[in-house]
């Protein structure tokens, strides 16, 4: 038996527990989930004869230690800065891992120390980063072989919520961690290069500097751009590109919505609200408004925000009551962040019939010896139900089909990795097919970046 | 001979230095002038029998903790993060100490080791903090004393140029360091309280929520708001008060004007700017509108900014050159905001023969037994010329004059202070008047907090 060690039995574990354990008996394998909470962890289990539970405190070294050594690869699907303490123990105990989470600067560090003990610590192999990585490397790579020279990549990536689910003004629901959706864009300004010309848009400008993106048979939609773009240029090989944006998918007219509570203030997570608890949601909207002892706060709101009466943007926010008077916060000593993602949690939360809905979009403009040329390549996946979403199946089932591939040693190349190579993207991308995950892919006229798309 | 030793030795210490001289003989004082630059302390020493110039490393221990040891006390001129390791040293040795700056956690930590040796560290006593502190406590004391209650406190300061030197577009010249100025209203949503109800501005809507002020002989002036007005109800005990806002002046147009370069990023201190070194400021302008193959930079900037044809703040970005392609920004990695600050300075920089200006301005509410009143109180200082700028004699003077009745054991209240209690401001304001500087109090109608005066 090769025992698997999950860490973390959150949501979007369901389909790599599920893929492992429907492998388990064939592939000889036994999974141990850890978790915080054992109940979780049982759950997940399913009963299956070949997984067991585990209480797993992170922070307790002990009991993760001993979890660790005695596996054959560890999993981890903790928040990002947890990895960490895992990746020593695997180095210390010999032992490979898989992440679905961005390298960090400590874990590039263990790098040559991986590669000596020849470990493979293979991140970045999710959704996005994952399925992005793999989709896009694959194109890139034959092109190149074809002896075509590379001038634009845009990737577009969103979790939405399925059509027959999508029941607001907003087109959005939450189909995971909302804090993470309230926080977005924050933390510094986003920067990519069109055409040779580096540009930069600060947090308060983001969600109005959105482009439009139309994929086949699934109609339009908008992006805005993620982060920091050049660095890909580096990891994907591409460091004279002219053009290499990235962005994150919404349904048409959501972000200039979202960019009035960007304006307001109200994403701010910085500072607390004074008597935050007492306040209702009105209270809280008015506290980003000028005083006046006698307009209204709906008029401040359309004033300031500049919303013409015929907006019908205005509509977004009266579904989301946040001129409630009776409507309390509850919260004590809250960010504006926390207050206005319980607000939205009042709205956006899924029901338990929803679906949702994972968007990812490649844009490839090439040249060779006829001509420029462009690819497009476009990924659509609905969850099954609320255990199996597109969300769970995206992410896990790329972290369960590499762990495998490592333990069966089809993929050894060792060090702090993530999928950019053919060892590691071509079975995985085929193997995602049997699932329903794959790419369609189409040749459409060279456009270039096309400023045509570009609103404001 | 009593010995006072100033550390720092930059612009705004002229005024500090020349009062202590003047009066060195008569009070018997050696002062000794301390910096990085002995040159720079030296010439500052302007030959006097009673002074002397050393250099001083603040960061090397033995030549900090020798200086320290031979005086009686220490004014550190340093930028307020140097603070703390003078303030530990005196500590040490026994010596009283005096800032202009802001009590910084680290410095407040130092206020009981203080009392038990009965050593004075007196902060916050220049200009703003310092003078605002004093003149305000004046008046709200006397209010106090006749019975009456705090309704409205509101607070507004700015370095300005002098009218007659007033020379371009944006009415601002540098009058202090360029980098605050560029670096202004950044870190955390500015905060305070108007009849009753707490709001909160983003930073990237300070510049759009300013406030007009008309100060009696000198015209009208507008501020935004300056950081946390909250903290300072339990400063000045006034921790039930409906309305406490404070505020930085600028010229009327200034702000709608700046708020264009918040708005591009430009004032982002915290990212560098690919190849900044050889970009032209028409490039550097560029990288922060959307790319277009064919539109002006100048149109794709008005339209994004949604500058009218006819708006006269146009002007002012042509005056400051911005769209020029052959004046090189000439930084290596520079941040948006050290690129704004050079492009500022071909232009805000002061002339040799300009003059620069100090406005502080206090609008007192209050209720008494014959109803509500309102004080307003304003002072307005220009400077002699570019060495007693009216920045340095209204930062300088203050400190100077505390220094000196530290020294003379009039000042005896211990631990780390800041200049609220009678003892310090009232001697203090006597005496800045023989400089000529004062407040112009009268009383007007009641106005409460005035909406009428809010701009967008």
């Amino acid at each position: 038996m090769r025992n698997i060690l999950i860490i973390g039995a959150g949501r979007s574990s369901s389909s790599l527990i599920k893929y492992l354990l429907d492998k388990s008996t064939e592939e000889n394998l036994h999974i141990t989930i850890g978790d915080l909470s054992i109940q979780n962890a049982q759950e997940k289990t399913n009963n299956h004869p070949n997984a067991s539970a585990i209480a797993l405190d992170v922070f307790n070294d002990e009991s993760r230690k001993n979890a660790i050594q005695q596996s054959d690869i560890v999993i981890s699907m903790l928040p990002a800065h947890l990895h960490i303490e895992v990746a020593k123990n695997c180095l210390e105990f010999g032992k490979h891992m898989v992440t679905a989470s961005y390298i960090s600067k400590e874990m590039q560090a263990l790098d040559a120390a991986a590669k000596e003990k020849g470990l493979v610590f293979m991140n970045e192999i999710g959704l996005d980063p994952g399925i992005d990585h793999m989709s896009a490397m694959e194109v890139i790579n034959k092109i190149r072989e074809n002896g075509g020279k590379m001038l634009l990549f845009e990737s577009f990536c969103g979790g939405l919520v399925a059509p027959e689910s999508d029941t607001n003004l907003w087109n959005y629901k939450f189909t995971w961690n909302p804090r993470n959706v309230v926080l977005a864009g924050q933390g510094g300004a986003s920067k990519f290069i069109q055409e040779g010309a580096y540009k930069y848009i600060p947090y308060h400008k983001l969600f109005r500097r959105t482009e439009f993106l139309t994929i086949n048979g699934s109609g339009k939609f908008e992006a805005y751009a993620n982060r920091d773009s050049l660095k890909y240029r580096s990891i994907y090989g591409l460091e004279d590109i002219p053009t290499m944006y990235r962005g994150t998918v919404r349904k048409v007219g959501f972000s200039r919505a979202w960019n009035v509570f960007v304006q307001l203030g109200m994403t701010d997570d910085s500072y607390t609200i004074e008597n935050s608890e007492n306040m209702s949601y009105r209270d809280f909207t008015n506290s980003f408004l000028a005083y006046s002892p006698s307009d209204s706060v709906e008029l401040k709101f359309r004033s300031y925000l500049k919303i013409d009466q015929d907006d019908l943007m205005w509509e977004k926010f009266l579904e989301l009551d946040i001129f409630n008077d009776t409507k309390k916060v509850g919260l004590k000593n809250a960010t504006p962040a926390q207050i206005l993602q319980k607000i939205l949690m009042d709205s956006w939360t899924l029901a338990s019939e929803d679906k949702d809905m994972i968007v990812m979009h490649h844009k490839f403009g090439y040249q060779d010896k006829q001509g420029k040329h462009q690819i497009e390549s476009s990924m659509i996946i609905k969850g099954d139900d609320q255990t199996y979403t597109a969300m769970a199946k995206t992410v896990g089932l790329p972290v369960a089909m590499a762990t495998l591939r490592i333990l069966n040693k089809e993929i050894t190349t060792s060090g702090v990795q993530l999928p950019i190579h053919k060892e590691v993207y071509e079975p995985i991308l085929k193997e995602l097919q049997e699932y329903g995950i794959h790419f369609i892919e189409k040749k459409v006229p060279y456009l270039g970046y096309n400023p045509e798309a570009v609103i404001g």
